[in-house]
């Protein structure tokens, strides 16, 4: 006996998302059935759902940022009780046994984490996301959302907000410390709030300075456009971390102009084309390129408590569910402050 | 009143290195009259006497890679004396003043640090670096080469060996960790007995296995040839740190596919021409490429004393002066096992 629910599909590659039904299974011993109430649309979502990075699963039901309270628990399931106001990011399970899960770095599993939707669980059974009333997730999977957010404001926390927090802990992001945010999105909003949080001094670089008065408020001491070429030799040497939430094409070289002596560059999005650099960039001052990809459960359960501790929610419009499509739009014209949110009460109503 | 000494050196870009006379100037208090015993021949002293790197200065007497014995030292110096063995390297100043010369990276002085050869001094005049009998040297620029290490196998270690050590130390190479090393020519091999010192597990990547039997002789235990398709497949995964030594133009996602989570390329060859690398390499397990530049001298005197520990040195071919020429052309084609070096009591002689 399964849950039927009520989501939003994406029926085809491409095609408008609709409303649909899907099951969730019954309850294992170790899972939870979370009522959703919020899900972020994240771009990857978009993409996703548009087949943009290979072959994907239809009809698919998008959503890695959801927030919700527990409905239900199985019977082996003692961290969680109905009530618990919970969240659920990227992942809903992982081998739970080699090196990287045991280490919290879920997100490295050597079997493959089991993504939260266009994935086929251990089980065999595809996942559906958070475009959707409920879903049913193993308790290691679900985090807690501090009663100091508000449950929409927590939901693209799951996604954004672990993709910056991680790399901005792991890079030194802290006092004394500068350090730039490349782009000001759903991604880089989050970074700016964070890494300001942590302590640093950030900085951001977008494209214009239409975003400049957001910027500022989210907790940026500077705001630079990067369409003006004298950002560059202004900036030239002054930061310890630049992180670069865009999926761009960026001129990398001059970007690493900008570091510090033994300053790192983490990139968050990936545009589909390569990247050109020249090594000289790296050997002049021991610099650094890397890359960061989401973070393990423990370390997104350690930023829900950081954003409650510093009163950090996303920047969100509330949407409900007839607009999704008008949304994914929006999204891809980057016209959104910051990240849009689904009303999943919305959904089927 | 100034020392003329012999040298050698090349009259103008891409002509032939002769034997000539340079003034070395008269000891100021702080400074340390060396006799060269050996001079190291590096790449970049080829790069540099045929211009390639941009404008360069005429005659140039190259090498950076320099081993002795004090033969004067000024009335403030303290550190030295003469009849002490000591070695020079890329670096002979640095404005001492900065954060970084502070915090012993002289070789980031913002400044600029001044080079052993084809630079100008603070004090206006040319440097002339180790191809040559004697040098004048500050002595805040001059390491003590310890007993435990000949002169000879010691004067490549002031470039070859503190550039492939500081990365090896910055990126944690020690017990229980993968190195591999890119490359087995004067970096390389350097790096393979420094890593395997270290006690890490050392495998050495190469075009082709024709020097296998040296790799695994300094302290590899494993060799791969990258001109096999098969090894890329084989070594997926594997290391925690690869070392770069080579400036040809590398396929950097395939070695960044040779990464473990979290893992680091560093490079510490440059090629000309950029490099180009797809994000996700870096995204799909947090990986790190970076740069690295020789090292400061705080650095230099430890990795000396670590070389002396360990019964380190270059493996060299010991050429007299009057072989330079057709030296720097073996160089050029790879054809040396493993440095050059130069007996500097033949340079004139």
């Amino acid at each position: 006996m399964s849950t039927i629910t009520h989501a939003i599909a994406a029926p085809s590659p491409g095609a408008p998302l609709a409303p649909t039904t899907i099951e969730r299974r019954d309850l294992r011993p170790d899972d939870v059935l979370i009522d959703i109430a919020y899900a972020g649309i994240c771009h990857s979502d978009i993409h996703q759902a548009k087949e943009d990075w290979g072959e994907a699963i239809f009809p698919m039901v998008p959503g890695h940022e959801i927030a919700g309270v527990v409905a239900a628990v199985g019977s082996a399931v003692t961290k969680y009780q109905v009530g618990d106001r919970v969240g659920v990011g990227c992942m809903v399970d992982s081998c739970g046994e080699c090196e990287y899960c045991r280490a919290g770095r879920e997100q490295f599993c050597v079997k493959g984490n089991v993504q939260t939707y266009n994935a086929v669980g251990f089980d065999g059974e595809t996942t559906y996301g958070g475009y959707s009333r409920q879903v049913v997730v193993k308790d290691a999977f679900v985090c807690r959302i501090p009663d100091g957010i508000g449950l929409d404001v927590a939901a693209p926390l799951l996604c954004a907000g672990i993709t910056t927090y991680s790399p901005l802990r792991q890079w030194g992001a802290g006092p004394g410390k500068k350090v730039a945010v490349i782009g000001l999105g759903g991604l880089g909003h989050m970074a700016v709030k964070l890494a300001a949080a942590m302590g640093a001094e950030v900085t951001v670089l977008s494209q214009s300075l239409k975003k400049q008065e957001d910027g500022l408020r989210l907790g940026a001491t500077d705001y630079f456009a990067t369409s003006d070429e004298s950002t560059f030799a202004a900036l030239a040497g002054r930061f310890d971390l630049i992180l670069n939430t865009v999926s761009a094409k960026l001129p990398i070289d001059a970007y690493l102009g900008l570091l510090r002596v033994g300053g790192a560059m983490v990139n968050v999005g990936a545009p589909g084309e390569p990247l050109s650099y020249n090594a000289f960039s790296l050997l002049g001052g021991n610099k650094v390129l890397a890359g960061s990809m989401i973070g393990g459960i423990a370390e997104t359960q350690e930023m829900l408590d950081f954003c409650a501790e510093h009163g950090i929610g996303a920047e969100i419009e509330l949407i409900s569910a007839d607009r999704v499509n008008e949304a994914y739009e929006r999204v891809e014209g980057s016209d959104v402050r910051y990240r849009f949110v689904i009303d999943a009460a919305t959904i089927g109503a």
